[in-house]
Parts: structure tokens; sequence; C-alpha cells
């Protein structure tokens, strides 16, 4: 029995930073998208969950992955302000696009986008497929292996299978004599 | 322009390790096989390859992927002896199929199966598809992500998408109450 | 030749946390003193430098080690405030003495303390001996190793030679037969 | 209440790696002394015991701190032997002086020199001050910052507080203003 994963609901949000025009799940459409909701307070989200998606970022450039940063305040909310956040990401240098999540109207408590995720604290990261629909939704330190394969299964259903093109390090580069290491070219001449 | 990667090469062992019967390609057809040549006294192997194979088993376990060591001495052949791996599989607690690469007919250089897969030296990893291709050789340190994705791609091809089932960390798991933590279950009280 | 290092100039603070009283050089005379300017934005503190304080502060509990945190804002000045950095300590579970560096007088760049000492950014660790001379002053990140050193000759001239207590895990303790390791309790029997 | 710490035994050992002539704990008096006991297939010692003594060794070069491995293998005998040791210490650059502890009269078991120690497995880090005596026995992973600052107390004892230099990071180094870096420069400027 499979389950139809739902489709993300839309993003509300106040402020974007990294980007010219505000995006939303509909003009994403056609990308997976990896919506990463963190805290700059957050200890997990800048040990762990940033330092990820930053790789993310760069490891699958030129793919059709569109990371988006999402700063769900929960708590604290007077220290983490706009302000903040954009310091924050000067210095930690997250040059993907980062949207502020939409206070709740007290605004205190949960913001509006957190909440209709259900999310359930940061970091949480949200795999969305290239036809709008939440695929997975980890709450805490997502592993990598788990985070890729979970890409790697929505880039190919995206992409298509004929399409998929060979890593660069594949077989065919791995020929170069020149590139062997000493003791392997050693052990080479020695058979 | 796509290039369809070439048949992965039968292997040449003389001994295996934690499984009944001999592995190789053919039998192992349907299945992704994640085969990882290593050495017991090689610095990259023990501290960043084999550790991600153990991971990649316990983590995809109860998926179609086989995780293959092989152990490819192409350096200190008397001391990387059968009974050194043995030992040395024990301690580190491995215990996915490992084969012993068979030597070459000198007992010197370059073991058959690494050569006949024209790897550089060890760690490498390599991904074979269900049906039998190689798809992915990678020479040292392997990214989880990048691993991880081309896993998933494999998976994907080999388990069909409409197989594809949810992950269990997904949506639904998500919103029993009595798991929320207590900041994030103070501040749904707050708004 | 012997450098005689200066004595350590007195802090200019506005603010202390996780203490009654205000702390100064000239009260904690007699104690070995770990200063450690940090900023809540900075990168290099939150990943290695403040976690490296805890450690510190829980390894030499009930030795004469006292680590003084000091938030030494040199850039962002609005958005790194004191309601922030109220935050932030509760996030990070940091709860040694933590004082605000004095801004300079027109509120922008250097503060008075870290200016007074000579300081180049953040993370700067700086030991101060019981006599209140300035031994040691690091900026980036410290290595263990190092700065245990540096603390080891603190406190041993600070308490003495004859004062030393043997480590808890010293060699009176190793030899209680129930501790040992099942193999080295095999490896025991069989000699 | 102190305690006395023993002096330390001598070794009895088979076989010497990186040294011209076999080192005992008689002709090291006057260094403080880091004897490291290891196996090489050992996971604890590979991943974390060997590394700090290669750190160690490069931090401290100049101080009088002389580290000995000592190669005590007390389980898989046969698998562990010299030729495999010789390899092992080229393929990990370990270049500090390492002994074979003498095997038991049996072959088997635990070696002589661990059990004169009273050693309860691998890895154990002993320290040795300059007189000869034992002040410090860890089984296990040993923390950085201890182990740092009882190497600090015992080169302080030995070396004298007169002796004691100044760290090359010391304040004196702090002030050249072309290392200043950017952020911070322009901080000095806005003031």
């Amino acid at each position: 029995m499979t389950t139809v994963p739902p489709y993300a609901p839309e993003w509300s949000t106040t402020h974007w930073f990294n980007t010219r025009a505000p995006l939303s799940v509909a003009s994403l459409r056609g990308n997976v998208v990896l919506l990463h909701a963190f805290q700059v307070l957050c200890p997990g989200c800048v040990a762990h969950g940033l330092p990820q998606m930053k790789r993310a970022r760069l490891l699958f450039s030129g793919r059709p992955l569109v990371i988006v940063g999402l700063h769900s305040v929960f708590e604290h909310h007077q220290a983490m302000n706009t302000q903040v956040l954009e310091a924050f990401l000067r210095e930690y240098r997250i040059d993907y696009p980062v949207a502020v999540d939409e206070p709740s109207d007290s605004g205190r408590g949960i913001p509006k986008t957190m909440l209709r995720y259900g999310m359930r604290g940061t970091p949480t990261s949200i795999l969305i497929d290239a036809q709008g629909r939440i695929c997975r939704e980890v709450f805490g330190a997502d592993d990598d292996l788990l985070l890729g394969s979970a890409i790697g299964t929505l880039l190919t259903e995206r992409e298509g299978v004929s399409e998929r093109l060979p890593d660069p390090e594949c077989l065919d580069a791995c020929i170069v004599p020149n590139t062997l290491p000493d003791t392997f070219a050693r052990a080479m001449n020695a058979r």
C-alpha cells in the first residue's frame, strides 16, 4: 500500500533574502524543492542543518533542485528579528533564498507556514517533488545518505531515466594513467 | 548526449566472509550493488570508506541494495593476508559480505578484479545498477549526499515510481502531539 | 631570555549574565582565569570556541580555574544586542559568567575591553595566571592540547607541586578486575 | 592527602621501530614520557589514540616530552605480527619510536609490559614524569584538554617556572597591524 503525499501548502512570508522576487510553491513547480526551516539561535540548525543545506546547494548545482530557507521563529521572537537574520546570513555566508515565516496574528507562538506544514520544531527539512507534493519531512538532524537518496529519487522522477547523465567521476574518467597515486603506480608496474 | 555505462565485469575472488556462498555480479542481478574495494591498512578506508558502508547497510536495509566489500591488496601483500582480514572484520564489526580479490599470477602488484575494473587505488566505491551496469565509480572519500543520491536514483529505477513507499519520517508521522519538544509545545499554546 | 607577561588590564563591561555580582580581574586574583571573547554571530566562536569553553568548565570543575565569557561586538552592533545575547546563552546552555564588553564612545567599532587587550577579532582566548598576568592570547581556533597544557602549567604554579592530586584515572584505580573488557579478561585467563 | 605515584616499571620489548637504539624508562629519565599502548586492529586506537599521539608529538616538539608507542597485542596474536605493524606504521606515517611488547611465555594472552603496568586494554596512555613516576594512566579515549593539562603540569615541574617561555601566540605577537582580519580592521577605523 502506498500513501499519496499531500500537496505542499503555499508559504506565508514577510521578507525574502538572496532573491530578486519572492518565491512560492507554485512558481517553483517543475523543480524539486528542499525547504529548510530554521532559527538563527537554534544550535542544531547552526551545527548541522544549515551546513547540510550549503553542501546540498553546492553538490547539486546544475540540477533542478532549489533550496529555500525559512526562518520560522517560534521562541525569542524579539531577539530573532529580521535584522539579526540579515547579519546571520552574511556572517554564515548563506547565499540561497531565505524567507521570513509570517508571524501568527498575535505575534507570538508558531508562525503561519510552520503551523500549516505541521512542523514540530527546528530544524525541519521538507522535500517537495516537481509536482508540488510533500515527499519527506524530517525534524532534527537529517542523515546525509538518506537525504541524498530522497533527492536522487525525486530528481530521477523529474529528469527521467533517459536523461540521466553519468557522474563525472564515472568509469571513463578513471583510466587516465598520470592520475594514479604513486603506490598504486608502482603496483601496476610490479604485476 | 548520454553515455551507456559498461556492464560490470565478473569478480575474481579467493575467499568470502559473512556469506554462505560466494556472490557474483550475475547472481546479484536485480539488486543495486555497492562494491567497496578497500585494504585493512589503508587509512582512508578505515576512517571514511568502511564506516560509510556500515551506515549505508543500516540505513537501506530492506531495500534491494547489496553491499559487497572487496579486499583488493596491491601493496604489503604479505602483511595484509586473509588471517589479518578476518581479525579486522571481527574487530571492526563488519558483517556484510566481503571477498578477497584474487592476487595477480605473480602474487604481487594489482589483484585481478581491481585491474579488471580499472580502479586507481583504495578506497574505491562502485555502484552497479539492477541490470548489471556500472553507474558510478569513485576513488577516495565519497560524499554522503552524492552517494546517497546515486543510490536513490538506482533504487528508483529498480523499484519504480509506483512502488515508492513514503519515508517513515514522512508527514503523517509528524503530527503526534506528545512527541512535540517542550519549547515548541509551549509555542503552540501561546498562539 | 624570558618575557614577563604584562598584567591583565581591568575589564569594562555593561552587563553580566550567570553571576550575582560583576567579576573583575582584581576580584579573581588567586584564580587562573580563562577569558573568552566572542560574538553570537561569529561562526568560529559558535562552532569551536564556545564548546571548548563549556568542556573546559566541565573538565576543570573543582580546580581554581574561572572561565569568563566576554561578548565583544565589533560589527553588526544593532543586531548583536543584549537581548539576543541573553536568548543565545539560554539556547546554547552557557552557564558560566558572561559579560557584555562596553561599546566605544561612538557606539561603533571596537568595544573598550577588546581594544585594551589588543585583541584582533573573535574568538580570542586569553589565559591570566593567579597573579593577574596575561600568559597566553590566541586568536582563532585554539588547540585543545595546547590550551590544556597552558592551563596545566598555570594551575600547577597556582596549586604547587606538593598539592597535586593524582588523577582519578590513575594507576591505583586500574586493577579492579570486574571492570576489565571481555576480550581483555579472556586474554588474562589465557596466559 | 596525596598519593605518591609508583615508579614506572621497565619495559620488556622484542623489537623497536623509528629509533636507532632501544629506549628504556631509565634512559629517558629527565624527560616527560607519554607511553601509548595500542594494537593495529584496535578501532579506538586507530580512530582516536594514535592521531592524538601524532598531534602531541607535533605540538610539543622542542619540549622535553618523548612519545613512545607500545604494540601490546593481547588478542589475534598471529594476525598482529611485527610485519603487519611495520606496514601499519608506514601507511599511517607514525614516525615516533614504537616498541613491540614482549609476548607472554606461552605466546598468548597479555604481553609482559602490559601486565606489569596493570593495563586494562588498548588504547592506554600513561604519563611518566621526569623522575620516572607514573602520574596518569587512562584506558580508552583520552580527552585532549585533560591530557594537555597533565602534560603541562609535568613539563612545568620538569622545566621549572623560571624557565617558562611565553607562548608564540602571546600578546607581543598580537599587535602586528597587517595581520588584522578585514572586518576587524574596518571596525578599528570606525571607532
